[in-house]
């Protein structure tokens, strides 16, 4: 059973600080299970008062004369404790605090919560809170909330659980659904999260059989590795889940900052642990409820990405295609043998994809039905629209049509048909119960697909959380790597392509590797405490005979005497001077919450003016090495641009994979490493310059950057 | 008086092909007109039967006794020119056709419907149509249309119009508007557009005192000047325009033009013209429709960009603010006395921009409309947003609320509020009647007022449809513009920076030319037969002295006849070789519907990779030149990059504008003109290689393509 069980499903409640007055925060918890019919014992609790809104009061949860399972706390907080401490004596398994006044805000509340965290942690009891706007088990009518949004809108039972931090994105989330007429499964607010976190409440979700999607909500994420673990576990599950993460522009995140007292990630790294781990992010709350309920009408992922559109208006057709193009869905033409059944069918249709029907449909028995049958028996496509107008609004018009629709899908059981147009909600009703969705505006429609087929795709490509690809990998010794020279020795032993190179400590030791590489050759000056070597004049390219890369030796070290006295110069590196190829950025970012991140963009301005990068976790499969390339536009420079000759894409991805895995395997000493350039050319590549930063607080120095 | 009066206001309506069944297609504009009770009169023609729907019918129109002043044709396609002409002798001033059948079929359709185009244009008749779903003047009730939307959703008056070419897409848009609650003043569907097209109904609707915003789609555009002028008039009087163009992505383009029997434009020119004709093209019908809502509730553009938000829930003032900042919106921080104010209401408030009221407002009086206030006052922010979650779904405990928030808006007539929560109708009816805007969701909220927001940018740098800055242009002669000497002299002549290069027909000339300009100088193949220099390795750079230069002459003649023994050389170009600067590439392209357009982009990879271009109508004054420029990433490269020194964008801006000049008086002559490179440097530009291409037809030879 899962640890969160007794949170969701108590077998007894006790209500600590209940009120009388149905209308109060203490009250309205109680009302809602009152009225909603919640079938265990709840044991209100409160100081005045023997009698709480027709049930029996205690004075403590001690008091109480049964086990209780489960104690919801919602006295001011001075009285918190006490309570937790009371709870936990009884024996409760579960505790809920909504009681606001923690850690949100200031440091009192912190040590008072952490003091409450630590008794709950050591009694093996659950926390949910504090600041916690309560959870819903929808089912069992375990309503155990104060939001006001339960007073008009009463919970509708369905498939579809909502796990937020934020109470008020709950609210508003529970408030549209609601309009719209989707019921839930569970619903709960996490608040400060003391305890028990969104990633722990999904990961829960996943296994609840009444929840099919999840709807989620972060503005903060304090352990990346459970959130990963969970978002993956529902993918496996095929239980989609659509993660809002608010904070999406810098300056934004400084807001929620201030809001939830914790620091917000960095935006594009949840995008990408998000689609690693086959999770969607939604924009807005309007667009994860689309995609929701068009999953939850029919629990299934299209089975790819191909659309067909049926439709009665060339123009709105090609509306559905514009939107189906942006969002990487393909349309493909309609074979042959399914053009000449559709033209048999309705000779002056435009039969192609879309499929316009013309006004001709009107006039032939059974027109769309028969239209959407031939699409869909003539092609393998996951998805098929029909653009319908207002027919809906004419229920007895359209019974004819609807029946032979729902024939079709019934045909069809491995298809997602989806239906465009006004209608009431009684048609609606009646076409979702034979999984067919029904949507108004074409284009959120499409969108709500298209994130389907797109979480079909993440699906097969999931981040692996264990096996072959997550072994541990070899440990370098990181001594020495506060120069480039150094840098680029542990990347060498990572594995990755380093030019032979060497740090040569007189004129005529640089003469000798010079002569030994062949010419020509660059000159770089080696120092721990020289940060940017062109400000010294610590470069010097295309050195072409002995005599000048003697000459350049001297020069090297005498500039940096003169321009740094204090700095400790180890030599002269000498490489062999590259030409051609394209030249590409690799890195390594410590992300605080989920760890290392690989980046992989151009070189030249792209990264800076299109931020043409992409990050990815480590460690890198060559597959997901592969991903990643794809995903920056700059790649396609590598594959014979302007008829220069391709570059050697392997070298890279194996590059990729080396740095991912030299980069997880020292994940807790390493802060970034800055590959820029490496070189790639047809026959390999090469690190041309290295930076590697350590942790501060790691075994070595703190901080060495370098550039050429 | 506009010529289309009598279109959407006839003093009496003829109805050919009129039926006795009220719901065939013949029937139902007279049902649709009775029900609502149009009070002009209305004369059923038919041949057969002399009562239809209740009033008496008539055998054709010329038989009716009474005048009429305009003709409504439905009837099959064989009958319609012979009601036309009927009609014509008659009198009417107006013919709709609903009649399908005609140009979007056949060459003989087409060849029917220019004939009777022809018949109404010498007999001054405006013709809408054929294949027109009808028009409806709401006030009026005249409900001239067979569309079934019309069965169940009864039109609304409102002072929102709708123009647009496809029948469906007006009806899908009709119903999408109607479920809403919104209302119409007038709608109309074009059709084929014989004769009045969706540009004219534009500037028609301009002029109607019931219209205060358009709606507006397009599949294609014959007439480019029209539909600009009309925008512009639209923009100049303050009644916003929302214009769709489906057809998006290429692929696309050719669904539409299956579709419409008409070429559809290239899509970024029709993005660029809306914008400089201060237009707002919506991507989504429900995009559309949350724009005209929130412009029809309150017929104002917001004074400026700046937006403030006041929220309950930090969460969703975040979200909100993420999708303001990906639209352009500003959220400025709350000024010091603001801060103050917001402090002393709600000592718990994250008083910042957004303005988090915490829980605490609901124990403070008149906490929300205060804030909301606090903001008002304090700053002069175009518009104020209010989250409010899901108070209006209890009108009575909103009531007082309701009527402070109308208290502060009424305070503050110049700004725009705007309330995001879940409600009933009533509560939006009633917040709408004093001007205050209410949305469901927070993004959708956002996403329409930067809409309005953008607007009103665009308002005030409309392009000019005359004036001086459309001042005639002189012409150039372009003799010999098709080789690179001849395409930079037309290009020095309009004004242009060249380089002083010369063409020389000998070795000597080619030294003695070096000599005078400078070394290092450049060579170059001159011929009108070689497209491509460097396939004939046309180009040889660098060159330090005379020696270099005739041995360059005499290689590149003997290249060019070995590789192009039938070319005509006319000499070899020297020209000073230069260095540094950054490479732009200007343009020009002719597009079929709209004109000249200039195209201004980076050089290098960019514009392949990344779409890093912009275009913009010809002629540009300098402000709209500067304009252009922002619109393109890589103008960061000219502004000192990396330490870079700052080019001369005051020359690249002349460029621009001469380049257009150019452009707008040769726009009948030219094709195309690119300029690839134009380097720009910190003291001046130079255009170092050019190719204008004349149209097909145009009195010189019909192309010239020249490159490096």
């Amino acid at each position: 059973m899962h640890s969160l069980h007794p949170l969701f499903h108590p077998s007894s409640v006790a209500l600590v600080g209940a009120s009388s007055d149905p209308e109060r925060i203490g009250g309205r918890p109680l009302r809602f299970m009152l009225e909603g019919g919640f079938e265990a014992p709840i044991y209100p609790v409160n100081k005045s008062g023997d009698t709480i809104q027709g049930l029996r009061s205690f004075r403590s949860v001690s008091e109480i004369p049964h086990p209780v399972d489960q104690a919801v706390i919602c006295v001011p907080v001075p009285g918190v404790e006490a309570a937790v401490r009371d709870s936990i004596a009884k024996g409760v398994r579960a505790i809920q605090i909504m009681t606001a006044g923690f850690a949100e805000i200031d440091a009192e509340g912190r040590a008072l919560q952490a003091r409450i965290a630590a008794l709950c942690r050591e009694a093996g009891v659950r926390l949910l809170g504090p600041n916690s706007l309560g959870l819903l088990n929808v089912p069992t009518r375990f309503f155990s909330t104060f939001s006001t949004a339960l007073n008009g809108l009463k919970p509708r039972p369905g498939s579809i659980a909502l796990a937020t931090q934020s109470g008020a994105f709950g609210s508003a989330t529970y408030g549209m659904a609601s309009l719209r007429g989707l019921g839930f499964s569970k619903i709960v607010a996490t608040g400060n999260e003391a305890d028990v976190d969104v990633a722990e409440c999904i990961d829960y979700l996943v296994d609840d059989p009444e929840t099919r999607i999840i709807c989620a909500a972060l503005e903060s994420c304090r352990d990346g590795v459970r959130l990963r673990r969970a978002l993956c576990k529902a993918a496996q599950a095929g239980k989609p889940v659509l993660i809002m993460k608010v904070g999406r522009t810098e300056a934004v995140a400084a807001a929620a900052s201030t809001h939830t007292g914790s620091l917000a990630g960095n935006d594009v790294v949840y995008d990408t642990v998000f689609a690693e781990c086959g999770a969607w992010r939604p924009q807005s709350i309007e667009e994860m409820l689309d995609i929701a309920y068009a999953f939850s009408v029919r629990p299934a992922l299209p089975a790819n990405a191909d659309i067909g559109i049926v439709t009665g208006s060339g123009g709105i057709g090609v509306l559905m295609a514009d939107e189906a193009g942006e969002r990487g869905m393909a349309l493909p033409p309609l074979p042959p043998a399914g053009r000449e059944a559709a033209l048999a069918l309705l000779p002056f249709a435009v039969a192609s994809n879309p499929l316009d029907m013309t006004a001709q449909v009107t006039s032939v028995p059974q027109g769309v039905s028969r239209s959407v049958a031939t699409m869909l028996d003539h092609t393998s496509w996951g998805t098929v629209f029909a653009y319908l107008a207002h027919v809906g609004l004419s229920p007895a018009r359209f019974a004819g049509t609807q029946s032979e629709l729902i024939a079709v899908a019934r045909n069809h059981p491995d298809r997602r048909l989806v239906l465009v147009m006004l209608s009431t909600p009684e048609v609606n009703r009646a076409l979702e119960a034979e999984g067919i969705v029904a949507f108004e505006d074409p284009c959120r429609a499409v969108r709500a697909m298209a994130a389907l087929a797109t979480l079909a795709k993440r699906r097969e490509s999931l981040m692996p959380q264990s096996g072959p690809e997550v072994l541990p990998r070899p440990r370098i010794g990181l001594t020495g790597i506060d120069t480039e020279d150094g840098a680029k020795r542990a990347l060498a032993a990572a594995g990755l392509p380093v030019l032979p190179e060497r740090l040569c400590t007189s004129a005529g030791d640089s003469a000798e590797a010079a002569r030994a590489m062949g010419f020509p050759v660059v000159a770089k000056i080696v120092s721990p405490d020289i940060t940017h070597k062109t400000e010294v004049g610590g470069v010097m390219l295309n050195l072409h005979d002995v005599e000048a890369v003697s000459a350049a030796h001297e020069e090297l070290m005498a500039r940096a005497r003169r321009l740094r006295p204090q700095a400790r110069l180890e030599g002269v590196l000498i490489a062999p001077m590259l030409r051609g190829g394209v030249e590409v950025i690799l890195g390594v970012h410590r992300d605080p919450t989920f760890g290392p991140m690989v980046m992989y963009g151009s070189g030249g301005t792209a990264v800076e003016l299109f931020q043409d990068v992409a990050f990815a976790s480590a460690p890198l499969s060559p597959a997901r090495a592969r991903q990643l390339l794809e995903r920056v536009r700059s790649t396609r420079l590598l594959r014979g641009w302007r008829g220069a000759p391709a570059c050697d894409e392997a070298a890279l991805v194996s590059a990729l994979c080396r740095l991912s895995e030299f980069a997880a395997a020292h994940a807790d000493e390493i802060e970034s490493v800055d590959i820029n350039p490496l070189v790639v050319r047809p026959d390999g590549a090469a690190c041309l310059d290295a930076v590697i930063t350590l942790r501060a607080g790691a075994a070595e120095p703190k901080q060495a950057a370098h550039a050429h």
